[in-house]
């Protein structure tokens, strides 16, 4: 669901990539589960004086996407509404047993992660800033890729032993594959691939980056890129010390210190 | 779509009858095509001072329905909003080129409609007006059923030329029968089945009985009764005398007069 003051502002964020993240929100979903997309359906709660134009940009912007990846818009609803609220279901189909899921990361296996982290959230941040911003220079905010192709290709390889797209924060997602999957989870922080906008708490806590968060044996021959994006390798699964699942980090001298996951979590942060 | 303040009432409408008008909503357009269901997808935003246990008695009424409806619920996701919005998707299937379409009625066609028609509607009047109400006595709007086996049995017996089910009201969704069918409707209204509770023109614009309406050839034997529900014949399709597919109706005396329609339609109530 992408609901507005929450997930949007108007004044901050074009129709057309408002329409364009709804749809690769589910789509990234799809991704992390090693599926194909199939089908959308779009529910649109809209206020009644709102423009024509924003409701054309907005399907223009979901539609160019759902063309580009093949996943026709295939029914859905509309109501009134006193805010926007887009809905966006997708279905995907992955051969039987093969989903990837969140709940198989084994102690011993290397944690990795796709592109680059904390760039849409960087891209918020000066936003709340009240900074001018152009979306074309900030299009992991504006216009995420899903990382269809990369989760295809681990899913087909049979490398991953867990996976979960970044969509609340690196702490956040890697918290729900270690509670899933009952192990710690070790960062090493000097490996993350900080973007170039971004600093390394929002590397850290920054939500909807949408790349791909993943574990695999270190046995396993993971390539350092795979459909284009680099896949980067940033600690690895241990064996569980507390009663819940926990993320730690490690420095370069070795020293752990427990992390608190602090990302976007829906009803904790309002 | 189910929106706060729009489709429902929190202090009108226990939550154990929004989340079974939420999933009937869309059981009922599966009925509508002679379908039959295969999953349910539900997305909620709740406010994040919603007690628990209205969120938890919403989900029992919604699940009662699915279990009934072997209908399961298979996806979904939740954030916070200021109103409470639940989206259901419900898919369903149906024989390839079997699908009941609005599009299909012809000249001479009789229009049906199954039950009774105006209950719902003269529940939210009365609610509407500040009396009390309980809702075992008005269980049309709070636990409307939907025609699921009729409108399956209608598809198989392939009796059916167009069907619709009335979510918005008789004269807003006979109407667009004849907008996709390109033919006039013309509603005997002496014939009506008017809830008991209801009055003519309750039973003519009030939405939400989800009651089946369908035409079908003069000669097609449609019974008086199907699968326990009353079948009543109601009017005719006739030749299409303007621009635009257009409702009227004829009084015992044989006049014809043009019918507004009037019913629930999203964008223009509020």
């Amino acid at each position: 669901m992408c609901v507005e003051d929450v997930h949007f502002r108007r004044e901050w964020h074009p129709a057309e990539s408002i329409g364009h993240r709804c749809l690769a929100r589910g789509l990234s979903d799809i991704a992390a589960m090693g599926g194909e997309p199939l089908a959308c359906f779009l529910s649109l709660d809209l206020p009644s004086n709102l423009p024509q134009r924003w409701v054309n940009d907005f399907m223009s912007g979901l539609l160019r996407l759902a063309r580009l990846r093949k996943t026709p818009l295939s029914g859905g609803d509309t109501s009134s509404a006193p805010k926007i609220v887009a809905d966006i279901i997708v279905l995907g189909t992955v051969p039987a047993g093969q989903t990837l899921l969140r709940s198989k990361a084994r102690p011993g296996d290397r944690i990795y992660v796709t592109g680059e982290l904390g760039g849409s959230a960087a891209t918020l941040k000066r936003l709340h800033s009240g900074k001018k911003i152009r979306s074309s220079d900030n299009s992991r905010h504006f216009y995420p890729t899903p990382r269809l192709e990369v989760g295809l290709w681990l899913r087909k390889k049979n490398l991953v032993t867990s996976m979960i797209d970044i969509s609340d924060g690196l702490s956040v997602d890697l918290a729900h594959i270690c509670e899933e999957s009952k192990v710690d989870g070790v960062l090493r922080l000097e490996a993350l691939p900080v973007a170039k906008t971004a600093d390394l708490a929002l590397a850290l806590h920054g939500g909807e980056d949408y790349e791909l968060l993943f574990s695999a044996p270190k046995s396993a021959a993971v390539p350092r890129r795979i459909a284009g994006v680099s896949i980067t390798e940033i600690g690895e699964i241990r064996r569980k010390t507390s009663q819940k699942g926990t993320v730690k980090t490690i420095d370069s001298a070795g020293r752990l210190k427990p992390l608190r996951p602090a990302g976007w979590e829906h009803f904790k942060t309002d």
